[in-house]
């Protein structure tokens, strides 16, 4: 694909980068400063026929329009909500995700939040290492037990039955809403995300971002969720209407929140900060090596395939 | 027992104060200032005849000495280590535990510690809460997966237990160690810490201490873990060779540790607070509120047996 020349939108990946530059004509939008980047993209527009993205900095509308010789946007993301794809399928451009490869990462934080922000493990190592715990003489705050707890999952997909297998083991019932029930033996479905939050003990977010997924945890299920129920979103920020979940977390109407996602990012509610019922993380449900580098590779072979008109590896559109 | 005189060594839980002083004759060791507890224990000996410790105070052979009337020590906790159990045998002196109990809080919070650490999640919270995300632009450092690791259990016992199954559902092939090989057809016995160590890529210390398992994990089976391994400990502070562990750390010869406890609690080494490679707890593997009052209700039930000349509920002697 030494011919192909790509549009990488930001810096997300140094190997991706590394290899894009030794495989492809690659273009940096970054390096133009952001009140010149129309002009830059007009500039490379005829020959662009590929862009990579990730949630950090989308593909919307303007862009592709923008860009008329697109074939494919190729995301660096299972999460595709940051890319216009009924202007792709109206231009005919392909776009390509990497699914499964970041499941068992993503999982893993879901998992390791729910237990963080109930057992409170990252304000315990703040309080040892303030030397609270020596002035103290032991006095750490009791916490909640995590084992047990009902589990409500919003989106039994991929990522989501990852995480009904971990918290099962955990002794944990498992409850999800989804729009369409699924034939699980074991998993209890609800028909609204309001119905599975006054269910559970421990909400979930790991469902795509949609118009209809958007602010699927809104006041009212908070509210069913209540004053001893955690919240965790390792999906989208725009799947929880953030003013109210700041405004329920510092209320107290909400027990807690393990939140890696947020709805502006990097920008997070300053008033989360002093919270002692949060844990919070920047958006690195996937951000392990071993699992970027697989991202990588994924998006690689999706360009590559398409540039030698082969079938995509995990083609959306 | 409203007869019975109850020593209670250092001010572990405050309903356990409260339901002893309104069950019993409670005497409160912390009362007296530390240069005058000989004298205020020799002031009530010939009364007291039940101790109850904590591993944060423990009944060793010279209060266990000054006790001539001393019937019962009933320990806040699983681990008996810091009571002189062969001066408790040769007096006839009974004692008792919480075992059961806090099996699912202390295996919830080894395997919280392990995410916690290889995906650095008090350190996300931490980079969130300055906000240096925002400042960055996203460069939080890249982690390590944890599923599918090699985990290692010194001690598949109650609690070890716990954690392997928990881990199992993480894909993480589950080694040991401990004296006996036991039947497990899918956990793999080591017959040593060091081959054990050498094995895996997290090692979690869950055995009881003892003479044979105090420093059972030292400079040896730190090399043998290795710069990717990661330590565990749930135990007690006193398994690690604990100078040996800081050096360890500091220089990188190991990859990283999640301790909940240390060998002279409530001091830590200083050299850890500023390591970026450490999870730090103020021994609460079993400190949720749940959990902890079913200890207490153990220590009381305990100590009720023990007056109504009844079978004691959980005894080690």
């Amino acid at each position: 694909m030494e011919s192909l020349e790509v549009l990488l939108l930001d810096p997300m990946n140094e190997y991706l980068e590394q290899e894009l530059d030794r495989r492809c004509r690659l273009v940096r939008l970054w390096e133009s400063p952001p009140d010149r980047r129309a002009d830059f993209v007009r500039a490379h527009a005829a020959s662009i026929r590929a862009v990579v993205g990730s949630p950090g900095y989308g593909a919307y509308a303007a862009l592709i329009d923008s860009l008329p010789a697109l074939e494919i946007i190729a995301s660096f993301s299972v999460g595709i909500d940051h890319i216009d794809l009924a202007k792709c399928k109206e231009r005919g451009i392909r776009v390509t995700n990497t699914p499964d490869v970041l499941t068992d990462d993503v999982a893993d934080l879901a998992v390791g939040l729910a237990i963080a922000t109930l057992r409170k493990i990252p304000q315990a190592d703040r309080y040892v290492r303030a030397g609270q715990w020596k002035n103290h003489n032991g006095a750490f705050t009791l916490t909640t037990r995590f084992s047990g707890k009902r589990v409500g999952i919003i989106g039994l997909g991929r990522i989501g039955l990852a995480i009904a297998r971990r918290v099962e083991a955990f002794d944990c019932p498992v409850n999800y809403h989804q729009r369409t029930k699924q034939a699980y033996p074991s998993y209890t479905y609800y028909p609204s995300a309001v119905e599975l939050a006054a269910n559970s003990d421990v909400l979930v977010v790991a469902c795509l971002l949609s118009a209809q997924t958007r602010h699927i945890v809104n006041r009212e299920v908070m509210e069913a969720l209540g004053p001893k129920g955690v919240l965790i979103n390792i999906g989208r920020g725009a799947h929880v209407d953030e003013a109210e979940l700041v405004a329920a977390l510092v209320d107290g109407r909400l027990g807690g929140a393990g939140l890696d996602v947020f709805e502006d990012e990097p920008n997070v509610p300053e008033a989360l900060f002093p919270l002692d019922n949060v844990v919070l993380g920047p958006h690195v449900g996937s951000g392990t090596h071993g699992t970027r580098t697989a991202m990588v590779d994924l998006v690689l072979g999706n360009l590559e395939a398409h540039a030698s008109n082969e079938p995509l590896l995990t083609p959306v559109v």
